[in-house]
């Protein structure tokens, strides 16, 4: 690992000796992998040479941002390199003729969040976790409440600067909003989780700021009732920013952790929704759905017009995890079902854990089928839960596939979800998409041995 | 070929013998290849063992559908098999829960379209071809004018039943709204011109139907003024369907071609937009434009409230490739520019069309920075043609460039462009797009030799 002194001139760049925890697993901290160096590039260059060295010496090389991820997909292996891309976090231009920005990928999203929106413009994905990187966002496909409306990560990257495997740097996409021009390089490394390519600079695609925002709760009767009004509102051609979904068990969890009250507590569900854009186009579209709503059976219809008001709603429904985290270690899982199919889930959800005993706490991006649970360990001993637990996704899993559902909507496999990707998808696609990596990395050195295309 | 007479049992599928001239190329005809059968499957699995066939025995297979593609793509080479796909036309499931439609590739844009709009349901990709394939569309990543609001055919796909090249069936892509389970390999095989596999069906979203539509025309003194107003529109947040750009001598050729007439004659370039969605929405949003486009110079700004009024101008703006051909051979370039680079690009066209006496029709999807030329033949012999078409094609694609641009916004590269695709790609770029190429398609049998992937 000599080279790496001669390749990053830095001493404090390259760490080849107690390597801290964090960076040898992802934010769970619940696996842990093996480094022989840990290196901070600040540029392209730095990036290219360490995977030409990598390359030529077969070491492997795991990239991470802020390793924000849930998944285990930052975990290294064996005596390799950690790329931790976090110092690459400047941001090169904010273009408002063409609408896009050009970053480095380790600029932190909250921040960047921040900028464009200070210059009256708006970068739309918006997954919970604000201190990931851009470019763990582009590497998992990063989803988020606003996908209903605005569509995840994939849909505002319009170019990116690659390393490949072996040290040659590559463009993929560019500022242009059309491209007919070859096979799209850009859409297969975005969701490839760090396996194809190092991400070294990203093209994003910005739109203009919202004028207003505006949420409304909107409480039912049960789940059923619930998830009926969800369909009805997609329908309604209303153009919600988010469509939030939350049971009123998850809600209480959530109200203890904070101290904060929801509205109509008798309630057995609720849909969260935010619309955004012009005044009055916000207020037409709450209007719209407020009458589909109350059509649907709703109990009631809240506007949050008071932004301190809305705050705590959201600040609710925000700390679920952490609520669920204060009281016991949990397992994440962000499965995806078809948007008619999510009362079904859950409903096979509560009577999983009523026969299992395995406390599940499902909410989540109802206008888009993405459900997460998190799976509550409680007082079970390492062994127990490491059976049961496993158990237990693999039953919700199937269930989720037999709905034609997908494993990840938006975490990635990483892995911790590998052993349920490889249950729902078919070999013939595992070979097509191991020959892809072979194609982009002949040697396996990227992120290889924890993926799925090993 | 005699297998493929085993394969698909009726003999009118089978056609080895007279093959027709339309099989031989794209819609222009300038192209013409040779073929040793015409087959026309009926299922997956027909085309599977098709395929499967030509793998074994090295023979090269040309994918199509309506042939209505302008780049040469569907043009077939040597003894190889012409594999039509316009009898698996079939809509096999409109599912207005999940707001997700499933057809076969065969399936016309036309058709398609007009069916779902029937149940309430847009499906909102437009090219203008509407006598294209949804498997054509898909494997151009085609456009059109609504993708300034909607997107591109690639945001409705969720989808695709693919049979590779050595006739393994796949599907990549499900109902589901997200997805981060794995490598994208429908990503990949969208805009990949029938290089990688064979589209079997396709899983479409769809969105509620908008309830309104309006057209308004707004002339601009020249081309400056109306580029200009085109980046204040855009920036206004006002979220038009469609942004189209013309000049005013270009109105004057489809004027001429259908005997109606443009508005404000005076002018010298124009804006015409479209806005959809809710009656209140599309009212305010043309209001909002207007005041935005007289601040931006504006001559007028007329709203085409009257239907017939309103088909009458895009009548003009829809017949001018006609109108050109009408005269004259043309060739179609679909070249993009950053969208702020617009107006430097079309009026280095019109320098060059001064310096080399060869006329160049410029309009375009200004919304995307999309523009089109048609390149005019006028009397040049085939020989003058062909050096000077080259010439000039090859002045405008390095200029468009320089300033950032890229070789097709939504036609492909098919034959026609590869050169300019060349010259306007990495080496290392091509390198990466023929080892993908390579692991889907081993020995290069799917649409290689006239690619620029062999």
């Amino acid at each position: 690992m000599e080279e790496l002194y001669r390749i990053i001139p830095d001493r404090d760049r390259v760490i080849t000796e107690n390597i801290e925890d964090k960076y040898l697993s992802d934010t769970l901290g619940r696996l842990k992998g093996t480094a022989a160096a840990l290196v901070f590039p600040k540029s392209t260059e730095e990036v290219s040479a360490v995977m030409r060295f990598a390359y030529e010496n077969d070491i492997p090389v795991t990239p991470r941002g802020a390793g924000t991820n849930l998944v285990g997909s930052t975990v290294p292996h064996g005596e390799g390199i950690i790329l931790d891309l976090s110092l690459m976090n400047r941001v090169l231009e904010i273009d408002e003729d063409t609408l896009t920005a050009v970053v480095e990928p380790g600029v932190v999203l909250r921040d960047f969040q921040a900028l464009v929106e200070s210059k009256g413009l708006f970068y739309p994905p918006d997954p919970g976790e604000k201190t990931a990187t851009i470019g763990g966002n582009i590497a998992t496909n990063a989803g988020g409440m606003r996908a209903v409306k605005y569509g995840v990560t994939r849909d505002y990257v319009r170019g990116l600067e690659l390393v490949l495997a072996d040290g040659r740097v590559i463009t993929a996409g560019t500022k242009n909003v059309k491209d007919a021009s070859g096979l799209s390089l850009k859409h297969l490394i975005i969701g490839s989780e760090g396996t194809l390519a190092v991400i070294t600079k990203c093209i994003l695609k910005l739109v203009p700021k919202p004028e207003r925002s505006l949420s409304v709760v909107v409480p039912f009767a049960d789940l059923n009732a619930g998830i009926a009004g969800v369909l009805s509102i997609i329908r309604a051609n209303a153009n919600p920013t988010a469509i939030e979904f939350t049971e009123r068990s998850v809600i209480e969890l959530g109200e203890k952790f904070t101290g904060l009250s929801f509205p109509v507590a008798e309630a057995g569900a609720y849909i969260i929704l935010t619309f955004d854009g012009r005044e009055n186009e916000v207020l037409n579209s709450a209007e719209l759905v407020k009458s589909v709503a109350m059509k649907a059976g709703a109990l009631d219809y809240i506007t949050l017009e008071d932004p301190a008001k809305a705050a705590d709603i959201w600040k609710v429904r925000g700390c679920l995890v952490k609520a669920v985290e204060a009281v016991s270690e949990q397992e994440p899982v962000d499965l995806v079902v078809p948007i008619n199919r999510t009362a079904e889930f859950i409903r096979f959800v509560h009577e999983t854990e009523v026969k299992t005993g395995m406390q599940m706490v499902a909410f989540g991006h109802a206008g888009d089928g993405n459900v997460h649970l998190c799976i509550v360990r409680g007082d079970r001993t390492e062994e127990q839960w490491e059976k049961e637990l496993h158990e237990v996704m693999t039953t919700v899993y199937n269930y989720a596939y037999s709905l034609g559902g997908l494993t990840s909507g938006e975490h990635g496999i990483g892995i911790a979800k590998r052993p349920y990707f490889f249950s729902a998808t078919a070999p013939e696609n595992l070979d097509v998409m191991r020959s892809i990596k072979t194609a982009l990395d002949a040697k396996h050195i990227l992120n290889d041995h924890i993926s799925y295309l090993k």
